[in-house]
């Protein structure tokens, strides 16, 4: 029985990351998405998804507008063909073209001359971040409006502004992505990254094209988990994906949703509702393991959506693995979420996290000691040092010893892992080891 | 349905609290009971529980001496018509019409002449704090003797001393005295305070004061429990009160005995016997959000009639809500606890902490998300901005994703507000509104 | 019904201690134990077995080489005759006859002439303490060897080495000793000490003699528990004991491994594997009473025969109580763990804390109260003073109005003392006091 060859291969090809090569690699693929004007429906977001079919086979899904999701509707597809607003002295002051901030998301066509006065509540602007362009959506509210920093505001003159906004609502369909790693098991492991937004570059051009590479680093290792991603529009693409697989939610054993995984920030961990579910001891261990400055948070119902996945009645073990979280980070939902945001390093390091995560949710198993009175006798397996007498075990033996003495059936190897304090793949390989010779069996 | 209308009423009276004119106002009765000679029985306890009928209907119970209840006897009846000590030389060292700490609670009469010697054991003062004078009784031992002031006792000369005791120790009755604003439901909020002190103006004219005041302001709100506030003398009355009501116990759902509520020390909870009773939490709730420096304690059998509400055979959930705790203020138990301790803006202060912890308990519900597969969506009703994008939400609305989130049928109000760490009256409001929109129904 | 008479007397056993004299006394036996040679076999291991029957009867077991206990085979018994490694230029190296550390414990017989490399894989010694021999053995590996000072060791020139190692490696007995202390009900502790290491004082002549002393001062108490002292060989000792007795390990209430009590470090105790048993909680308050520093640690399956005890199989409410643990001491398992190691101030207080932990386990009763609804008169009864007004009650009676409030059945001792912080001795007379009033009965 080769015992979570997955478990091992991860370990190995966290170990073996090279930030040097694959940073470049991730962040050419982020490089392309950034400037695709996506939304939660809508052209932009269908060639994201197949520009992430480079990385994995990631199949798309339709679902027509009008289509009742639990308590929602599937909205009418946006599409923007161009988007202008143009002062009174013919400047023009926002531009779809140049920035697609620039445009309110799911702003209604319009065209006409509005007065300065008319034009204010149609404007949005950050005081306090004079020189940015802040992102802002209107889906569920008719309305039309433009995004612009406020130093430009603040310059626009009494008169006539011409209004341009060629964009098309109608009924279509709401895309969302999906690509499965089959596992030997019937349990799977959800990552649900949000796909909806234009160009920000590290919320979420970064968290779709690490999730589309994990998705091919796991294919090959046939683990034992079926590891489900899904690209979905924020929201609503993640209440539709529950809608139409509601049956199949009893599958999701752990989950993990992606966003935010590449700016300088540290690691943050945020629990799922249930607090303790088996990813969010993993998380922790893996994030106290790594030895660098990380936070850990209780579950709140704000932020991305894990507010569905573990809304009451889902209660899913879904957590949130990311760097800097949601609104903690000034350039949030500005303009300033560039290129520049995204540190190769820092993407890769993530990554390599959620590998780690994905190798204790592999790895861990409980199980029984076939020799539970007493130790068995190491020594004669050729598992145990030969002369006695020394003060300390070496880590091998110490992490047998644990192993041996928590495999009641009622322990976890998470279990153990918490408890003894020891290196989650010293425990597995120890478990490994006595399974080989005997004394280990699943229980 | 007018959802807990108290609750909302009591947060207004909390807000909405004067000390200018209030504290005044409860001053003058603190003023009138304290140079009463109370006892756990006799004239001065029934004119001090008539005085407060000036606040609240009191209705005086008048049990005879000799009744059993539990594991004691109701006394006989103490009055006292004068108690002086004279000196030798004539000067009177001790007299109770100028302050009737100075005889000891229940001296039995007596008449005639003593040695100083003989008078030795009869005295009681404080080397410690020499000027002060001390209370002592001797309710169930039969006894005489003066308290006076350390000072005084060490210039008493030799010679003969003239003790003239005119008390009266015969059947009679014990007074307790008992107000009940009714509620819509069955369940009760049991005030307990004891009146059985002479002159001690922090313990427990104020407390005293305070009950009844207490009494007066919930009486127009229609509450959902009943508020039943007891006048017990400490110990007896409060077993007495007990062994008449103990099939209504039952109905007690929470309690809170008051004292020392007016001193300038801060506020201190002294938890039930049970620890996590809602009492013990929404007193908790409210001294965090008082944002004041404040104590909180676990339940010890010692004190004030907690002791009694929290015997094993009852374990009531009552807790304690005091400003400095019985025996850690120096003037505790001495002639220093004068009107002067009292402060009244710490008595309007305690005063609102009571109003804050009933808006709790009237409030706490547990309520059932109708909409429990994902989030609902709120922006159709009204209750959700429609711009989004911004990065954080309204208080407003994280109360609502919050309430939605745990109305699962297994958490209350009070949960939601621990985990949350939001203000318990924004849940409840956020709860009105989201039952009005049908999103929450009574668990 | 005279209480927990034993409990007490341990309490006066405990408090009447004289290290000026019984640290002699105990020193004495340590010191005639110390250069006997102990193995897990063998002649050494009997005598000192013998040498303790001077303080206690120590009843000797003989188990026969190749008896299966679980896991584990009992080895053929091991004794030396002489064993000496002379250098080249005549110098004699290594001596048992002058440190019975110097040869590897488990040699096998051998005789010849070696060369500077080929005795070089046979040398044991400590580079980093170069001065002190260590101590090692092999048992289950057929080897010889030397143990030597590293600074010796530097010195061999190359040549010719005369090894005479005069060993008996035969079919024999694998010795333990045990005596017991009946107790008047069924329930028994275990006390566990290794007795095979050669001349080691701290580790473990000062626990035997410990031990023993035990066994000598509890026999006149007739205490409630059985109290089993069993002296064993380490590990193998312990899985014979318990294959042998594995019917009777459901009696063993509690327990406690002793090892390394004399040395001038602090007192640790390593929880059970349980961790929460009434040994772990009764040594952490014995402890934490004792007002010095000390260490408390949870289990690992490391260390001495706690391994065993606890492994999965049994998982025996079995502690360990020392004073610095295993191989955190410099001096352990090498020549310095020497007489000059052994404090008998020390030994005498590790003593007292066992006598202590022996009073816990004795007294530690759950009680119900007789009168559990309000508090009892206790002044009736003689039991409370009768003066009241005094703002802290005594020592004695809050430890009576604890007990009586927490004695619902539901809470023993134990819990009343965690709950009350007040000393655990007090909690008991209180009960005994209260028991005697007929105001509680056994739970």
């Amino acid at each position: 029985m080769p015992v979570d060859g997955a478990a091992e291969a991860l370990r190995r090809l966290a170990d073996g990351l090279d930030p040097a090569t694959l940073g470049p690699e991730l962040m050419a693929h982020v490089r392309d998405l950034y400037p695709l004007n996506r939304s939660i429906t809508g052209d932009g977001l269908r060639a994201s998804l197949r520009l992430l079919q480079r990385l994995a086979p990631v199949e798309l899904h339709e679902v027509p507008s009008g289509t009742a999701v639990f308590d929602w509707t599937v909205p009418r597809e946006w599409n923007v063909r161009s988007a202008r607003l143009t002062a009174p002295d013919g400047r023009v002051v926002a531009d779809v073209a140049r920035c697609n901030l620039h445009l309110l998301g799911y702003s209604v066509p319009f065209r006409g001359t509005v007065s300065r006065e008319e034009l204010e509540p149609h404007l949005y602007s950050l005081p306090d971040q004079p020189d940015l362009i802040p992102y802002r959506t209107s889906y569920y509210q008719e309305a039309w409006g433009f995004c612009l920093s406020h130093r430009v505001r603040s310059t626009l003159p009494p008169g006539d502004y011409q209004v341009e906004i060629d964009t098309r609502l109608e009924d279509g369909t709401l895309t969302y992505g999906e690509v499965l790693v089959p596992g030997t098991e019937e349990t799977e492991v959800l990552v649900s990254t949000h796909c909806c937004h234009p160009s920000l570059a590290n919320d979420n051009c970064a968290g779709m094209v690490m999730c589309a590479t994990l998705a091919r680093m796991l294919a090959p290792l046939r683990p034992r988990h079926g590891y489900r991603f899904v690209f979905v529009p924020g929201t609503i693409g993640a209440i539709t994906w529950l809608a139409r697989n509601e049956s199949r939610t009893g599958r999701i054993a752990h989950g993990l949703v992606s966003a935010c995984v590449a700016d300088p920030g540290q690691l943050t961990y945020k629990r799922s509702r249930r607090g303790t579910a088996d990813v969010d001891r993993a998380a922790a261990l893996v994030l106290a393991a790594s030895g660098q400055p990380h936070g850990l948070r209780d579950f709140s119902p704000y932020g991305y959506d894990e507010r569905q996945y573990c809304s009451p009645g889902f209660d899913l073990p879904v957590g949130s693995l990311t760097r800097t979280p949601y609104g903690e980070y000034p350039e949030y939902h500005t303009s300033a979420d560039d290129l520049t945001l995204v540190r190769p390093e820092a993407l890769v390091d993530t990554l390599r996290r959620y590998l780690e995560v994905f190798e204790v949710l592999e790895g861990n198993r409980s199980w029984r000691n076939t020799s539970p009175r007493c130790e068995p006798q190491l020594g004669k397996r050729g598992l145990y040092g030969s002369v006695g007498g020394r003060s300390h075990a070496q880590a091998r033996q110490m992490a047998m010893l644990w192993v041996l003495n928590l495999s009641d059936g009622r322990h976890s190897l998470l279990d153990v892992a918490e408890r003894s304090r020891l290196p989650f793949s010293d425990l597995r390989r120890a478990a490994a080891d006595l399974a080989g010779a005997g004394l280990l069996v699943p229980a």
